[in-house]
Parts: C-alpha cells; structure tokens; sequence
C-alpha cells in the first residue's frame, strides 16, 4: 500500500507544498514544532534513510539544503536543524526544523496547532524565496 | 581559535574515536542521549550545516550512512536517527542516535552518564563493525 506520503506526493492527499523535484517532494509538517517546519522525502517510498542508495541520498540532503536555505529567509530563527526520527510513517523524511532552542527539536512536546491562512501564507513564502535563489 | 571538534580531531582532546578519512571524523558523543550515540563531522570547520559546499555535504551524509549501518549492528535500537542542532558547538556536526522511542531525540532530557569502559568497548564494536562491512 502506498505511504502516506507517496498519497501527498501523488496528490491524492492534500499538502502546502514547498518543492519538488524529478526525485524529491517537500512539504510543511501539519504537526509543526515551529513555524516554517517542513518534510523532505525522497519521491521512493524507501522505509530507513540509510536504506537508501548513495546517489539518492545524496541529493535528498542537497535538495534538503536548497529548501532549508529559503526555510532561513522566510522564518524567524536561529538555524534550521535537521531531524530524521523515522519511527511512525514508513517512507523516510527529513524533518526541518527552525529552531530558536534546543528544545525546538524535541518531538515529544505538544505540537503547534496554526490556521490553513497561516500556513499558506508560510508555505507561499518559502517557495518564493526557493524560486529566487 | 579551533573549535572543540577541531581539537577532538587534531587529537589535542581525547575522544572515542569511531572513523577518519581524508575529509570526515566520527567520535562517541560524551554526552549521549542513548548507548552508541555518534557525532560525525566534516574536518573543514564551518558552522552551519547548509553552509557547506554541496559536495562536501554529500560526502558528510554518506560517511554517516557507513556509520549509522555500523552503529546499527553494534547497539541495540530500532534504528539509527539523525539530528543536526548546532546551536552549541560553531562546527557543524550530525547527531546518530541509536533510537527506542521519539522521545531518545530530545536533547533537553537529561544525558546518559556511562563508565570509560563501557565508552570503550562500544566504539570498538562499532569499529569492528565498519571494518567488516
């Protein structure tokens, strides 16, 4: 069965999508730690990152790098961290995460809950800002 | 001035040192949130982990993949999880993190305190299991 995210990749979920690529889909987390926390997954539904062949690996990081960089021009924060936790939804995902503490990065704690408007109005903004780099 | 992690190469610090080649450096984390948990590190001191060249990039996750299968044989986890912070030490570094539950990614929980020896034999199982593979 496809994953949860094969559905968003394929469309038949909906999603604020922020990027995508011949290989690569990213997407805001609708359980977001901050504002601006967004997935990147590989287009292959490949359960464990370090199942995943070197080549596509590689470029799932430099795509990553690409979105976290507009992730930085459109977010108040300190960084954007990186997280691949991988123990609930089975295609891997690389979670980006503005941090303004270290306690940003702890999936534990109670996630944001922010309008549909907000979040577009996010969504809107890192894509622009990929679109100019 | 170098950073910790420079000296931790440079070997003026000591550390359980995990794998080196020409541009990469992985070591036991001394505080770690589980048994096996591993920094990996480009030598090039840079800061922010979006700041790194692509191709130095690809190759940082790359030597963490061959870590992470190591670490993955040697502890036992569910898995191997994967965190870049940075807000403590300015050279970039990848957190693998031999996980059991979401909660062993959060860096605010209190560390785990392990004797010398128990560090030893754990880098020399994950070493032992790089060699092999």
């Amino acid at each position: 069965m496809a994953s949860l995210f094969t559905k968003i990749i394929n469309g038949e979920i909906p999603c604020y999508k922020i990027a995508e690529d011949e290989n690569y889909f990213a997407f805001l987390d609708i359980f977001p730690l901050s504002k601006g926390h967004t997935l990147v997954v590989p287009k292959k539904e490949i359960d464990y990152i370090f199942d995943i062949d070197d080549t596509t690996l590689s470029g799932l990081m430099l795509f990553a790098k690409k979105v976290a960089l507009a992730i930085d021009k459109s977010v108040k924060c300190t960084r954007v961290g990186v997280a691949v936790v991988g123990l609930e939804v089975p295609h891997a995902h690389i979670h980006l995460v503005p941090l303004h503490s270290l306690h940003d990065i702890d999936f534990s704690r109670p996630k944001l809950k922010l309008e549909k408007e907000e979040m577009e109005k996010i969504a809107a903004t890192i894509r622009e800002n990929i679109s100019k780099a």
